[in-house]
């Protein structure tokens, strides 16, 4: 299987459908498409579609009946990343190797522009062309993942950690919320865009993003150390800089780097638990591990 | 009938069901709930829920239907004057007589706390004890109300009139987007909620919410010039202070009253075409027309 062509097929799929779903209208307020336009078109590597997408091929679904909850779940990534970035959050200047959003179109307006990618995505969910049933399942962990107890939720541990410290466990609750919540987020709704969604396979998706998501995040502390700035697209020694707990920090390299291939393993069993043609998220796992950006 | 009975019915059904859908749960990242609990149980008048909800009773269905997309709306209502309020937005430090969201909980958790709750609206709605017919389509009046072409959009062109002044028909634009699109949705998922959802239905309800809409953001101009500070609960004159066109900068008090009152007109018509036991809305149109806060 050619992973690369897999890839650039299911992002050439996203690409045309947020054209379609969410595009540049000529009316007074442009200007704010345009922000969510520039940070949802920055280049993303599309890795929550992508995972969507593949989980319900996997369940025996065809691919289509998940694009539009994909290009909601990549809205909502977006939206993050846009208020993450913001003076007031972490105060970044630079996303994907490009001025941030509100960089590049001003705080107001971006802060709008998230306020947008998150509510029309919930308009295309509701509007997406599979059964009712269906798309209420997938507001349903679409808005949980991404909301108090998910990902919005880490982000309140993640600023409660400038005041105090935390442990390994304390960490890793934030990891879970902050990253792996919308990669559960994206297999679960790709079981479910496929009609395969009882409890075991649900479970077994969510065990899938939940290591995946942790590993993902352990290996962004890897990077920070690690990587080259301008294959990154971002400042590297940031963490250390800013006296930031990380994996690295409380385990260093060796280890951090030993837990995250754990936590792959762990993501690849969910895998064989559900069955069926895993390959190609095999190597998507492993592509996300051996990543350098 | 006792109308100030039954606004207070609707408002005590509104938030108890809000501490049971939203409530203060103990957990680390609890301060972001106490921040938009906060801003949730500012005293707000509650007018979209109980406008939704009085619309459900007068389409023939039981408000308890509407209750949780009237939280969900409320909710909206909610984030984006916490959203408004912030320090790039309108930098407003006092809302309802009380510091505003970010004076009392900082930048960071009000940012957060409006996307919360935001992203929980849709959960709410999605897992609403109704029909899922009536839920997908009371989340997609909701969601294309609240987004882009909706408040959102009218926030924009609020920003935009800082560097080009509006004409009456640009401003009348705006005010329909930023304050008649949630009433638009209450009117509307009022009618979704009892099942009374036909064309003509819809578009009396849109009426009635657009001309509401109109009518009750020029009231806010008049207000803005004639109110008692103390009652208000907010300064009044800003909009001369900060040189902002209104309708009053437009056309004078007495004429902006004028209009106020022939919009609320034709909201009361857009009732009569729905018919049926219109009292109660006809109370609270009047109602909202003569407020003095």
């Amino acid at each position: 299987m050619d992973l690369n062509a897999l890839l650039l097929d299911y992002k050439q799929m996203v690409e045309k459908r947020i054209d379609e779903l969410f595009p540049l209208c000529d009316v007074k307020y442009k200007k704010v498409i345009e922000a969510a336009r520039y940070s949802l078109q920055g280049g993303g590597k599309r890795i929550r579609p992508v995972i969507m997408m593949e989980f319900c091929r996997l369940c025996g679904g065809d691919v289509r009946d998940a694009l539009d909850f994909a290009v909601a779940l990549e809205m909502i990534h977006t939206y993050s990343l846009i208020h993450d970035d913001l003076p007031c959050m972490d105060d970044d200047d630079m996303r994907r190797g490009k001025p941030s959003c509100h960089k590049a179109y001003g705080e107001d307006i971006a802060l709008l522009s998230g306020d947008t990618l998150l509510t029309e995505a919930f308009f295309i969910c509701a509007n997406a062309p599979v059964s009712s049933d269906k798309v209420l399942k997938a507001i349903s962990f679409l808005s949980s993942n991404a909301g108090l107890h998910g990902m919005i939720g880490g982000q309140v541990l993640d600023l409660s950690f400038e005041e105090e410290k935390p442990d390994a466990m304390a960490l890793q609750d934030m990891y879970m919320r902050k990253t792996a919540a919308l990669l559960i987020a994206a297999a679960s709704i790709g079981c479910i865009s496929a009609g395969k969604d009882d409890e075991e396979t649900l479970k077994s998706a969510a065990k899938y993003g939940y290591n995946l998501g942790l590993a993902f995040q352990i290996i962004d502390d890897i990077l920070d150390v690690t990587a080259n700035e301008k294959v990154l697209g971002k400042p590297v020694g940031s963490d250390e800089k800013n006296n930031k707990t990380t994996f690295v920090s409380i385990y260093g390299l060796d280890k951090a780097f030993a837990i995250a291939a754990e936590l792959s393993n762990m993501a690849l069993d969910a895998l064989d638990e559900i069955g069926g043609d895993t390959e190609a998220l095999y190597e998507i796992t492993n592509y996300l591990l051996d990543r350098n950006s």
